[in-house]
């Protein structure tokens, strides 16, 4: 079984949860969607994040749709789940559970009490204990969890804890932290260091010493383009593509309005046959849909003229 | 099976989750408890409550202990259940579990995220909708959710949505608002309000038309006594009871720390058999243990004195 | 005197403040600002924003530099003034001062510690009683205020206080907000609406009812442009020029960082003779200027292939 | 003239802001109100807290009221002056006029977007470069400013900054940390340690370590009490005293309503000559005025029982 490592790299995307129109988990679709993701160039794959619908799901069907997901990669690529919980045991329950069902890993968001450097890194060292030898994911997103984590806590939490492999990296502005965190001296250790914020900041990232992107544009090919230009040198033709899709990576980009967005262009591309959120979640409206339609369509135009 | 109505008054203890020494349920202490909490006057039970160890339990610990309080109690008085969760699904799940334990309802508390009123409205209106015909209890306590529910959305939630039959009243300050609540032309039917806080404003409650407690001070009985006294009119009584209790009620009701100090207490007073908390909670040190040692013994002196 | 009023329309610059490296007041590069920013198409300036590095200021600077902004300004358009304030006696001072001065209205932010509907329509309440015939802007920025205001309480305040003129809409996302304000039903008057967010999603919002743009971006005539093509029914246009400048507008609107951005930009065009933010504000580093310096190049490669 | 050392103690009481009915500064009482915490025993004066009125007085009238009480105390006490402002030039500005003035030090809270250890230990470097010589109170008042300093982020300041001379403490719970600052070793100096929190914990702070209270309870001779019997060690009567007066300072410790109390009480007492709040603010109610009389009226009783 893989284990997620310091050296993960590359585009671990986000996966949506497909529904049907009247709220059923759509299976099919959720197949198609994990070799869309994986055809596009996917290293990885990260399930039940934070900022989706996983909440919407009972703890059965979470544990289906990993089990579903987990199948249809079937080793290809190695799948990170989020562990984020209200408690320890649950969190503990939930990882045991997806290990055994062949998961590289577990990913956990800092609860939003947290405030000073000390409660920061004795939480994580908390979850360390707690996960066993089982590598995660720390979550770095002050923007929805509203902690702040500074580099002098990160380098106390990956410096002490072997299991801490890598950082989803969210903070915004947070380029400064990507070249703190990769200034010698700072951490002892190698991490992997996986960019979110919808890619929008994807090309500074790598060049500030980012391993990748770990987030959920529904167009994963752009953070796969812009990674493998990096790593060829040619940054113009990273950015060139970047910047064909940033108008509506912006979009996407939207605190809570942005995964209807999503869910949307996954639809309108066929890679899911609905674009409904579960209960309560709201779909677009019409307005919304012609405005993602007309970007959409600069995109098509755009990328021809790049191509 | 008994029902939580509109009707609910006198006190509804929130049970504590006695553990022993090494982290495991405590089920002998929790008979003692509840039946303590019964022989001290208590007129229902709510368990799994957001600000106890409920979130340090897994799944299958809470409904476990759920079922364990519910067979003690034998039906003698309501118990209501926190049903709080980072979605619906999980809320509704638990919901029915609970219910058909023999429950008489659920207690909700609102995500941290809600600001604006229409966002209050509409997440209660979801939880009536998620719930069914069950019977639930409105949370309002903004010092630990971050959420402010004004008396206009109140209203808003009691008069459209009739299985929210309680509010949890613990916002601080807050006795304008339960006169506001009280006030003719506010709400269009009669809601049970019970108080939290741990009983610290109490007798002032109780004057402005609160119809009891729901909270865990370690000294149930001094609230019933309150409630009692109250009932009978004489409140020059009932506040030399509550002010004899208040230097300890002031110590339990620190945000965090209140907890190990309840624990201590119903540890010397014999109803648990450990005052240990589950990992990563603290237990008190020899200097805080003292601390409550000065006070509960000032408190039997003061009590002897109005005996 | 011009006044501020609901008719407001076009690009509201907000004015940075030119300081020299040594932390003194840069007066001619002050004029020198004023006068790019109206050449670029401004229809109105606003100064003293919470944003900038009006805190810094001691109150006789910041009289200063309206005054010498008033006067170069001389007329030509109006000019707006933060009047944020910790209590309504200082704003009212203030306010009054800057009225005399010849600024056309100004600007007040909620106090973070607003809530509730009633919280938040109360203080406006209070604000156009304090500033009597004054105009002003209500500036709904929750990203950095922390509060919350929900169209209900929005139609509350611009129903009731015909001073309040313009709505600086700053909500993210926020395009929503737009078309329900300008729904027919919501208002019982015309409004002006403004837009913030540095000008990151502006032609969706010139699309779906509001004005113009009051935020900060070293660009101006970037917006300035997208009001004009969308004044001229060419949205395509608008929308080729808007996309050059997005990958800039993106680095400039990060929050807390952008400033510096920003700065150095009009530094770069000579605009201002410094960069150099007064203490305790960063400059830049050299890496960070490198990637401004890429983005610069980048953006008038691709103007002069849209010219 | 006196300056704040390391070595304040007793009880330095938060003065009021007294006004007429009409909104006016009423200097009449605001000398009685100095009289009057004298003659109670008060070690000093703090003015212009964030707590009180001071953001509703114009910048004029906040110099002549510390100008005012400054001439009433001359030099019986030392007098500190609350100097938190948006930025370092106004706190700088304001610092110097009352220093000039004859004030003994100024008071600092953290603003609200601080988060980090760094970012707190920052900003209050920077605090004690732009102060200079002048020395200056530390504020640590999580549940109002938003921020929490933790014990190794305040050993830093104290450790580094030789003008901070004093914790304003008012973390809640807070009384281990007290005892951590105090432990040997987390400080290589000493520094004065005053509580707030309206007294409600005075007796275990003094006996944690602390050297008295700056709060502003209306009944000031109450702290003076715990703090002059805990120096004779006879803590069985500081707190027999303590606790007649707890339940009074329990109602006026209620965040935003405690003011309206505190005031009620002084005028009540014959100290000032109104309880008026000055607009925004709101008076009690006739029920809430009742509530205040009946705890008064038992207090008088009990304090007769302890004669």
């Amino acid at each position: 079984m893989t284990r997620l490592t310091e050296t993960a790299r590359g585009v671990y995307v986000i996966a949506a949860t497909p529904f049907t129109d009247s709220g059923e988990i759509d299976f099919d679709s959720c197949d198609r969607m994990v070799d869309f993701y994986l055809d596009a160039g996917a290293t990885g794959l990260t399930v039940l994040g934070i900022m989706g619908e996983a909440p919407k799901l009972t703890t059965d069907e979470s544990s289906t749709i990993v089990a579903r997901i987990l199948k249809r990669v079937n080793g290809r690529v190695p799948v990170v789940v989020g562990a984020s919980a209200p408690g320890f045991a649950q969190m503990q329950d939930l990882t045991r559970r997806v290990m055994d069902a062949g998961a590289a890993g577990v990913m956990v968001a800092p609860p939003g009490s947290l405030r000073t450097d000390d409660q920061i890194v004795t939480y994580y060292t908390q979850v360390a204990e707690f996960l066993g030898d089982t590598p995660f994911v720390v979550q770095d997103f002050p923007l929805t969890t509203g902690v702040q984590m500074a580099v002098p806590a990160l380098a106390r939490i990956f410096n002490s804890l072997p299991t801490a492999v890598c950082l989803k990296h969210e903070d915004w502005p947070g380029l400064a932290k990507i070249t703190a965190l990769r200034k010698d001296g700072t951490l002892n250790r190698r991490i992997s260091i996986l960019c979110g914020n919808g890619g929008v900041f994807l090309p500074e990232e790598m060049e500030r010493g980012a391993d990748g992107a770990m987030t959920g544009f529904a167009y994963p090919e752009m953070m796969v383009s812009v990674v493998e230009h990096h790593a060829k040198g040619d940054m113009e033709r990273a950015r060139d593509l970047f910047d064909a899709y940033l108008p509506l990576a912006r979009m996407e980009q939207q605190p809570g309005a942005g995964l209807a967005i999503r869910k949307y262009i996954m639809f309108r591309r066929g890679i899911i046959a609905s674009p409904a959120q579960r209960k309560p979640g709201a779909n677009l409206d019409a307005l919304s849909r012609a405005e993602i339609d007309t970007l959409m369509a600069r995109l098509d135009r755009r990328l021809k003229e790049l191509a």
